[in-house]
């Protein structure tokens, strides 16, 4: 085990779109773990949307960190060292790493994982958190089914793209994606088998999507909100399900933008369901078994994006931050 | 049968809020009903909001009525002659009769209905459209159960009054309102039961909301949106239900005001229902029944507002688009 090890903290509280200048290296004397506590040594962080909003203090009532703190991160590591008698060295774990090759975590806040027959960092991506969050909207909140006529924004990210192929899995008739590129929406369509994907920023997606979309949207699963969410809710066909997941349009503004009009939600007869994911913790090993079958019969892929070395992980970061990054953002930070 | 009838209709398009002065009365010849039709005389004219958003042309697609043309409005009727083996004369029955002491309405168009115990015009209220709209809302989309703490917005209004009630009746531990002046807030605790009723134009309104609702809104039933939606959200409990129905707040405004950010919807983890009362128009006859018991028995009870005179029609609904009544707004137009 090294002695030594390196981490990244904040120069500062930050009040807009995290930027890498943000981020600064430090190193560390490795820890001891206390009772009940695990030292675990990160093999993938997973850089997702919900960290900038807690960057920026916005994430359900969780502390804003501060200059010096390491910003939260999910990950995938090793256990070298445990002082609980649930985990012991060498046991693989997904827990808040923080963005640390080392980390001192509770053994009871870490889970257990093994190896599936997909490559271990699915399990922060489509086969982890992003997938179970489209698994959860999509069966238990939307309740999916045979023939339903399926919208989803920001589908080329790291939930929209295993949702759209998770809907299809359910049974979905025709699944129609939200993106913000074209090089987005050819994966979108290729690799992710959405049968058409609209990018927003065409001057004519709205008419686009109209056309997508002749008989409205049974589901929309909004990871957008703000004008997107708009657009979709005039497309949803009566009696139509939103799951409100995520709020990409506003990760760069700097106040919270205003939603749709009551109106246009009881005109529709709309069904709209909040969803966080934690909810569905208990659910999370389940649906990485069900996830690791579909990924090995081929019915579900997913687009990593990989920077090697925790040094990438502030650029990293803000690539996704803008929009600019293309599938689930992953930071290599030490050998499998 | 008198030969000669009046009814009032438009001066001109509307397209600001609806005042009295926007109408005028004329006389006109009795027609004969062609086959299929029955001939209405009016004994009740129901006022109510959605003629407002239909005048403005702002009601779920319907045309906007123009100058010459008589305001829709659903009452209650005695056929005086018919043209279809369907109604005959001296049946009772609610149709849309439109502002107007004679009127002519396809059979199929009109509902046969009966004298319950209940005064009749409760069937345009509390034990009609308006009732079943708070009951639809409450039973089949929030699913409301034995112990909910429930919030209900323009709660002296027609569907608000019922809502509170039937809340009640359906298990509710505590029902809280929002209304507008202290004489509505008085009604809704003395005559509807409710626990505690907020006046949203007193400065600290938004506090005594906090201090009503503890442990916040298990359903929240919107009859206003804008500002009093935003506010009621943040009192909602997790996992709260909402049903929108309603859009009061935007009666005079000009432009549809904007809702709240999908976040606050996602952090509450809410259900939002769109309702629109048509879609129960089959368990009508049903839920008239059973609010008839319900009044029997004293356990739902409604304010009316009424007017006497056609005449009076024009200023009575002037005074519901401008919030100024206090209860179920009823014109009667002729004798029982």
């Amino acid at each position: 085990m090294k002695k030594r090890a390196r981490r990244l903290v904040l120069n500062d509280v930050i009040d807009a779109t995290p930027r890498a200048a943000h981020f600064r290296m430090e190193e560390f004397d490795a820890p001891a773990p206390a009772s009940g506590e695990i030292l675990v040594r990160t093999i993938f962080l997973s850089l997702d949307p919900y960290i900038g909003s807690i960057l920026r203090g916005r994430h359900m009532g969780e502390r804003r960190p501060g200059a010096g703190d390491c910003p939260p991160g999910r990950g995938i590591g090793e256990v070298v060292a445990s002082s609980s008698p649930l985990l012991k060295a060498g046991d693989l774990v997904r827990a808040d790493l923080g963005w640390s090759e080392l980390s001192l975590v509770r053994a009871e806040e870490a889970r257990l994982i093994h190896r599936g027959r997909a490559p271990l960092s699915a399990q922060l991506g489509v086969a982890g958190m992003p997938g179970l969050t489209a698994y959860a909207g999509l069966k238990h909140l939307a309740k999916a089914r045979e023939g339903d006529h399926v919208l989803i924004s920001s589908a080329a990210g790291a939930v929209g793209g295993a949702a759209g192929q998770i809907a299809r899995i359910l049974g979905a008739e025709r699944v129609v994606g939200i993106a913000g590129s074209a090089e987005k929406c050819a994966l979108v369509t290729n690799d992710y088998g959405y049968d058409a994907c609209i990018n927003y920023k065409t001057p004519d997606w709205k008419d686009q999507l109209k056309v997508a979309l002749p008989h409205g949207a049974d589901i929309y699963f909004d990871n957008v909100g703000g004008d997107v969410l708009q657009t979709a809710l005039l497309n949803l066909a009566l009696y139509g399900r939103i799951v409100l997941c995520g709020l990409a349009s506003q990760y760069q503004a700097d106040e919270r933008p205003a939603g749709p009009n009551p109106g246009l939600f009881i005109a529709k007869r709309a069904q709209v369901f909040g969803l966080v994911v934690y909810d569905y913790e208990e659910q999370q090993e389940e649906f990485t078994r069900l996830a690791d079958d579909w990924i090995a019969s081929g019915r579900l892929t997913a687009h990593e994006d990989r920077a090697v070395g925790l040094e990438q992980a502030p650029a990293h970061f803000e690539r996704l931050m803008l929009g600019e990054n293309i599938g689930k953002a992953i930071v290599v930070v030490g050998r499998e």
